[in-house]
């Protein structure tokens, strides 16, 4: 799939992969610290661990020879995941969380408490709909081009590059 | 779990949703048009659709009744998911797209490509280590209350409150 949200999900998209790195983040490192952590079970710790070792996000390091023991530690690839830790944290807390909060994110000098919203980097607008689209890029296949050409078909007058495209099957239902 | 990603992860972890949740944003409605884009088996497609409605993140609506045909939409809290998969698109395209982007977030105006990042609302300064930190909330009970205090006593001097606390046994190990 060439679809970046799903080779996200492709290396770490499974539930315990996500709870492993944000154990990892927070500084666990050994095996028996995210299995006490998780609560999960050991061949199934390991098959994660070995997952996200492969993907590039934790890297493992032994620490121990006699008996031989490793630990694992996040990659730069590993901490640029934490936003969508954040994200999710702030998902769960405005719609899961009926008791109150249980884990907040506070400004580290004064205590105050964060809202976590995702902007633009460059210009600090919040990313949201109309203002930004979710468009297809200079990599994007015939599918994708589609996919992204009937959205702005809905929305839009149709650009002027887009009428030689072909209508999608689901172009048409819309 | 009292975790909110862990909370978060109990309605929408599973790789299938978060698709689903990705082209129900995206404006995809109909079980077929989800079996399409997806390529899912009907039986899973059904089970992960009645999941996000008993979460509250997509409402059933029916559009036929002979025969019976039911469409999806997001709710005001499946619109809120939306930064989850920003911040996994972000992470795709940064990380897992060596021959390039396929989708990306632009201006609509401009056409300028977006880099989304995540800041704190009220400063709009970008939520990273050391400026901000995960502490315990008010709802947290005495275990998410040790994590969080061990990291802080791994980080810094112990606050005051932090003194009669028992030392978990993870926090002896770091």
């Amino acid at each position: 799939m060439p679809c970046p949200i799903a080779r996200s999900l492709e290396r770490v998209g499974e539930w315990w992969s996500m709870l492993i790195m944000r154990d990892a983040l927070f500084g666990l490192r050994r095996f028996e610290e995210f299995q006490t952590s998780l609560g999960i079970a050991p061949n199934m710790l390991a098959r994660r661990l070995n997952a996200l070792v492969d993907a590039g996000l934790l890297e493992r390091r032994r620490y121990s020879v006699h008996p031989p023991r490793d630990e694992y530690l996040p990659t730069a690839r590993g901490c640029d995941f934490r936003p969508v830790l954040i994200a999710l944290l702030a998902f769960g807390n405005r719609h899961f969380a009926p008791e109150g909060k249980s884990v907040t994110i506070v400004d580290s000098q004064t205590g105050a408490e964060a809202a976590p919203i995702v902007v633009d980097r460059s210009t600090g607008r919040p990313i949201r709909e109309p203002e930004f689209a979710w468009v297809s890029g200079p990599a994007a296949g015939e599918r994708t081009r589609q996919r992204y050409g009937r959205r702005r078909q809905a929305d839009e007058a149709p650009p002027q590059q887009e009428t030689d495209r072909r209508i999608s099957r689901r172009g048409k239902r819309k």
